[in-house]
């Protein structure tokens, strides 16, 4: 990987300086956990980014709130059946916008629920026959709402980046520097802005992508230099990172930023959960927990260094939960 | 309640502030979660102080620590099939001394293999036919090793006040003074020493203990006035709750400091326990949700209020989380 030209990127430490600005009265700045037990499981030293404690209990609220605090039109439009639904209507509700949420009809009604109870309103569609771009577009159109992109808009990349900036500080604060960081990746937009923000102030920092198997679009994107697809039809328990191939500006982050892609499976990612659950008493979605599956399954060398993993979220189906959370893992010393 | 004199009290804030000194290297600052969801539910400001985040997954540490680090003798001896064991084997390892941790042989597996892998010995008893407070004073005569008291030793208070110390502090960085706190109590030593920091650094903040149905005697010793024991044998599952009266030390500060004792049925701790779950994405174990299931039970009035509650741990065994977790509580919105 040759060095990139941070300054000519899309995407700018400055611009994700910008963000933190915008989001410091509205975003938590989530704890950066150290010292756990899961530092002798890697040998090494493991900082834990928890944005499971953000509002809307995700990542996603500030890169919405880069973006929607920025628009001028009175109103907002997205599609989403999860984290980035609830993100934007809470960041449409902080900057007295309207918000329009198309969700597919058999989404689970809780996140309906939230998505509603968060103000917004909620249009559904049958992800069988109808297309959410096609719904929201027809939306923006009709309405003069402005579209919040998941992931392919420079705005909510910057607002992902400050994750990466405040994991730079928040090592600093504890006298280290990461070695790597391993960041969770769905259409790659966390792991686009984090990498805008630790290589631009880490020169020698390695960062990754982790996915879930059958869906590591990024990671073979990476390693091809194009992007490609996923196949369609996979299932994973990572209902949050089934994105189907890299984002445009994402990708164009990310080929020329990242080490490259780390990929698990779904038993590893229940695993991460479980570790998550006894030694960090953090909850974790599946999808969340990719990049500590990653790190804990031995995916990267970690003997001795130092290296960061984001946890991105922890909106999971309490039954899946108690599934996960009930079956016997391989921690040493569960016993009877 | 007449003003308590706090300069002639066994605990007083600056031993509190000694202990914080003590900790500040080794025990985490556990985060004042705001700003949640539940804020509506109690239509109040709710502070809610992460303990579960905390080393050993429980305040239990900060007591231990303050307490063994000031021990000359090179080795500790403590009883606890819980948290106050996992507490003090990490405070002994920190402090470069051995434990030994008195256990019952009918523990669960998991809470002996926590203690050993902290560096402790854990010395097993038949709960039926042995006393461990003899055995413990047995192996201290032996060995000459100092005994750490899970609550009634100022030393002890004095660390698990320094909770109540942060709690203020963090509460001034976000501009506000709690109106109430809500502490977990089993013998009383975390609510007592939060008492003597808040009662101290706040005039007017009203300090409450919460407790589950049957092991209410703080509550009921309160208003008598005089300790009172439990009925033998009332089950509940807040299994860190259980101490059967209240300590000689910790009551003497509670009945001058606190407002009175507010008590909680299971039904409520399963129900908290799911709200900081789904709301907070934090693992709490049943005796550390009762404040927060005192708060949203209506216990105390808190409409227009700043409220504090400590979650004070999150030890739970996973196969009693995954059954709290899959039940189907009264949140609204949780549908199919």
């Amino acid at each position: 990987m040759s060095p990139p030209i941070l300054s000519s990127l899309p995407v700018s430490l400055d611009d994700i300086r910008a963000a933190a600005e915008r989001l410091r009265a509205v975003a938590f700045r989530t704890p950066l956990l150290h010292d756990t037990p899961l530092d002798q499981r890697i040998g090494g030293r493991l900082l834990i980014k928890a944005e499971p404690l953000q509002r809307t209990g995700s990542f996603k609220f500030r890169g919405a709130y880069n973006t929607v605090s920025r628009i001028a039109a009175p109103s907002v439009v997205a599609w989403s059946s999860g984290n980035h639904a609830q993100g934007v209507a809470l960041a449409a509700k902080l900057a007295n916008k309207k918000a329009v949420i198309v969700m597919p009809a058999d989404a689970p009604r809780i996140k309906q629920d939230r998505t509603r109870a968060l103000g917004a309103e909620v249009v559904l569609y049958d992800r069988l026959s109808e297309s959410r771009e096609a719904i929201g577009a027809a939306i923006a159109e009709r309405t003069g709402a402005e579209i919040v992109r998941p992931y392919d808009d420079p705005r909510v990349v910057a607002g992902q980046g400050t994750v990466g900036l405040e994991i730079v500080e928040q090592a600093a604060e504890l006298g280290l520097v990461p070695d790597a960081v391993v960041v969770c990746c769905g259409g790659g937009g966390l792991v686009a802005g984090c990498a805008v923000a630790l290589r631009s102030l880490l020169p020698n920092v390695s960062v990754w992508a982790a996915e879930p198997e059958g869906h590591d679009d990024t990671a073979r994107s990476l390693a091809a230099g194009e992007r490609l697809s996923n196949l369609p039809g996979v299932r994973s328990i990572c209902d949050a990172l089934l994105a189907p191939t890299p984002g445009v500006l994402t990708f164009e982050l990310n080929r020329q930023l990242l080490a490259g892609g780390l990929v698990v499976s779904d038993a590893e990612v229940r695993e991460a959960m479980r570790l998550a659950f006894a030694e960090l008493k953090l909850v974790v979605e599946p999808g969340g927990a990719v990049a500590l599956a990653a790190v804990l399954s031995g995916r990267l060398d970690t003997a001795g260094r130092t290296v960061a993993v984001v946890l991105s979220g922890g909106n999971v189906d309490p039954a899946l939960y108690a599934e996960v959370i009930g079956e016997r893992g391989d921690e040493p010393g569960r016993g009877p």
